[in-house]
């Protein structure tokens, strides 16, 4: 048999997980995707993800590889892995790949939703899926506002963990909200983010949308490069890894 | 002070709840929102619902009231309900109504929707919230099987309760299906509703609509007021109690 690299396309509901990354005595996504690996095939695999998500992180299409010398075809992991998975984890699609594909170092970019529930009343039906948002918010504003994120720059305002000259700069392709169904949604494509990074960035923004600051204070934010300059972290069951481009 | 009847339209997640209805020993929407009220005003009130809904069933609008005397305004109920409630609960209107209005007998309609995800893959984020359906379906069948079901009928073979002759007489007055979002949405609204009425119809339609039965099979099916003619109960989590009219 030869070795094969697999790739996977994965969709979790992260309210029940520590997390992506395994570790030691916590529930986490990946342990429970090598468990099904195991399962189907008798094997044990290292995972290789395109990144962590932190606890309570949706994802609608995480990447992760993994080789195994197998008989199975690529594409046909997803029955038995689907069988062998919770509920609240899935494979969306799995693929033979290139020997040299790894889910991280190959990526191109990445892509993130946050989704915010606008309204005076919460929604049970909505809960650990969108973050409940009670005042209103000028969608306008907040597209002008995140504007100024898209660019090659450093984001060391946006995340908790300082760094040394250089080590948070990265690049923003496209960063956008608009309505769609009953969520307002943000979405965020980059080239890598920092921790916390779109959370906080959401958070910044809806100061701004909400009136509390100005559009034209996000420049002197992210001039700043100091985490207290920005708005508060929003939760994590509003964020959604949606997909990674390769 | 005067006696009050509060009216409340109450979203919920059913996952995690045996059901609207009070049961001793088990956990329940009515046990829930009773603690709620007796936790914001010091009283034990008896809830009158529209219905019940089974274990696992959703409500974006259930309604139930209750009579309190109280100081606080009929529509401000619903900031200490929404502070003490558990969050797969929330009350998303309160008002003062009438003496004589009962959330039973007062209604004039009840819209149930059903929820199906039609794909070859089941999806992680969906789960307890629509039903997986991993074949194609047609809605144009589907639609003309729906028109079959409006009227005022016997439905008994959408029930496993059995009845006396004329005991499962109800009037449908709309029945549709459609895409919306990532779902094929069922809707029905009527003026009263069989245990498991709504769940067997669309078990029976999805066969009409993934070719197993004839789109005219559906006037046998009715006229045999024979549960076994129908199709198949199709899971709780997919069903959720949108609206009551009055």
């Amino acid at each position: 048999m030869i070795m094969k690299n697999i790739k996977l396309t994965i969709e979790y509901d992260g309210t029940n997980y520590c997390g992506w990354q395994k570790q030691t005595g916590l529930k986490t996504v990946e342990e429970e995707v090598e468990k099904a690996i195991f399962k189907s095939t008798g094997k044990r695999v290292k995972l290789y993800a395109s990144g962590r998500t932190d606890a309570g992180v949706h994802a609608y299409g995480q990447v992760a590889n993994f080789r195994i010398e197998s008989t199975i075809p690529g594409d046909r992991f997803i029955y038995p892995l689907n069988d062998k998975l919770p509920d609240d984890i899935s494979v969306k699609k799995s693929e033979e790949v290139e020997d040299d594909f790894h889910s991280r170092y190959s990526a191109k970019s990445k892509t993130y939703r946050y989704l915010v529930y606008q309204s005076k009343i919460r929604s049970a039906l909505l809960r650990n899926r969108a973050y409940h948002f009670s005042y209103e918010l000028d969608i306008q504003k907040m597209k002008r506002a995140l504007e100024y994120l898209v660019g090659r720059m450093d984001y060391s305002s946006f995340t908790p963990i300082k760094s040394n000259i250089n080590k948070n700069i990265r690049t923003i392709y496209s960063a956008d909200v608009f309505r769609e169904a009953e969520y307002i949604v943000f979405e965020i494509s980059g080239n890598g983010f920092l921790h916390n990074m779109v959370r906080i960035i959401v958070g910044t923004v809806l100061d701004i949308g909400n009136g509390h600051r100005r559009v034209e204070d996000m420049k002197d934010i992210i001039e700043k490069k100091d985490r207290l300059s920005a708005g508060k972290t929003v939760p994590a069951y509003g964020l959604y890894l949606k997909r990674v481009e390769y």
